[in-house]
């Protein structure tokens, strides 16, 4: 399902950012437990998805990609600190097939440890650019956007957390919520690549667009194979969303569908604790049934291929079809 | 014990701070469950301590206050964002006088609230400096000392946390943990006020040194008061410290000294959330009989003394003496 050219892609980038991330941070620092804590996430593997789009989208606009690397580190170290963070609020006490950071080290150094990656983000932009290369004003321009990305994904956050306590919500608060909470960020890290690769002002906008849409069809996968892939390339509970009462677009369209029985089922199922793997699994089998994973895997394809459009303008090149292949392989990957 | 021309200069400095806290935190913002947990200290008062440093340090250095503000109010945000996590990291329900932000909204909510004041720092910094007016070198130069501060503080927390659970402690132990969670942001504060400033790199030195004196001054004393002050002064409850088990000054100087019996009074009593206000107190009463508040104070002064021969190359001017007088009124309040 994923070609030998995107694979050979994502693991070139990926290893260049690991270099960087290695480097920003360093397993010999002090307070040890608190270095082990902030790279937990970060040796336990991930996609590196977000760095892949500053990486490519800076090629795709005619830049270096070197110029591009500490930006792409910046990206996934903003990541991570609002994964560790996430699972704090979420209770999930597994992320990436490991326990997550406060499930290992406890709420008050897991807050330390994503308190220090946001730190670092900012580290990593400053400090890692090759400030004869780069002009100042360039510099800024980036750090605005990963700046305004974060209090996107904090208002993102928080409206997670509301609508999980609100039974009602329309397809656009939904839509506004992950666009905020997720797409937001794969925005900007297609911006900032464009902006270090000193794209136009057109280039940055279309690079950025096209990763929104993109970032809206990965969260809406993300929910899908949240109820529908195996515990073991989840590397959490499956049906966790469910438990935890987030409205994800399946749960939205299963509340508008459902029969009177089955909407109180699963009313009663959603954001309660103590319900057992058995009834989540019997509430995902009868959502399944009214057509809601179809219908939200169809609103996924139709997202990324209102993605692609935004990049129809580019000239063909490797870092397009990177950009092309890998938004395929968010909306159609199993895992 | 404050005198007029202090009262006025603090005054000024923290209207002028207020101004630009309300329009970047904007209670109308959405959602509004975030920006009320994220203003809520803010609103709560507080000394506006470290932004007076920037302003003033700016002033000293013959720069304008006009051009310091989006940094003071960078470094207030910063503050205040470690205050929100800090409070949940000590389970501290208190402070201000007001219920902390996690007591009122809940410890996710509370997470997000601080993420988000911690990228309106950044925000601050980058959107409302004026920047016909000053250099992007400058203003990257200031972002690099912010963002470096912001990682000691982190180191410095996660030190605070493990030595909580660490029966022996050196002074330097003590020493570095607190420069590096409460003065290396008080240093930066005063830095970042020079840059903005236009000072010379001595004066940015020296500023930042009188500024860190100042700063281990100023959290000694506070953690006198948190043994001595009256409730009602402290916004918290007397003797917190000692219910979490911080190892402070204080604490450091009355194990080394205490005879054995109260030794193993005052080690059952730090960290022990059971513990009655009435064991507190008489704890307190013996911490100080054995002379150890004395010393904790005498070596506030002497901070505070070696603080002020950092401001001594520079001319007399009101802002000089603003400061000079701020560093004596840290180590000599009283509440």
């Amino acid at each position: 399902m994923i070609s030998q050219f995107l694979t050979v892609q994502l693991r070139e980038s990926s290893s260049q950012v690991n270099v960087f991330l290695n480097s920003i941070i360093r397993a010999s620092s002090k307070p040890k437990v608190l270095y082990e804590a902030s790279r937990h996430l970060i040796d336990a593997g991930g996609k590196r998805a977000r760095p892949f789009l500053t990486l490519k989208s800076c090629e795709l606009v005619g830049g270096r990609i070197e110029d591009a690397l500490p930006m792409a580190t910046a990206i996934e170290l903003l990541h991570t600190f609002t994964l560790i963070h996430d699972d704090i609020m979420d209770e999930d006490t597994k992320r990436r097939g490991k326990p997550s950071v406060h499930a290992k080290w406890g709420v008050p150094m897991a807050i330390t440890a994503g308190d220090l990656l946001f730190a670092k983000v900012y580290e990593s932009a400053l400090n890692f650019v090759d400030s004869r290369r780069l002009q100042p004003k360039k510099i800024l321009q980036a750090l605005d956007l990963i700046t305004k990305a974060t209090i996107t994904i904090c208002e993102g956050q928080a409206y997670d957390m509301i609508f999980e306590k609100q039974e009602l919500i329309s397809e656009d608060e939904y839509f506004e919520m992950i666009g905020k909470k997720t797409a937001s960020l794969l925005k900007t890290a297609a911006q900032v690549g464009a902006i270090v690769g000193s794209g136009t002002e057109l280039q940055v906008k279309r690079v950025g667009d096209f990763s929104y849409y993109s970032g809206l069809a990965f969260q809406i996968v993300d929910d899908v194979l949240c109820l529908t892939a195996d515990e073991s390339e989840l590397g959490k509970p499956v049906g966790s969303d469910i438990r935890e009462g987030k409205k994800t677009l399946i749960i939205l369209h299963a509340l508008n569908n459902a029969q009177k029985d089955l909407r109180k089922q699963i009313l009663s199922t959603l954001g309660n604790a103590s319900v057992s793997p058995k009834e989540i699994m019997s509430v995902i089998e009868a959502i399944k049934n009214i057509g809601s994973i179809d219908y939200a895997t169809a609103k996924a394809i139709q997202l990324g291929e209102k993605a692609k459009k935004h990049l129809s303008n580019f000239p063909d090149s490797t870092a397009k079809r990177a950009l092309l292949e890998f938004n395929d392989y968010l909306v159609n990957r199993k895992h």
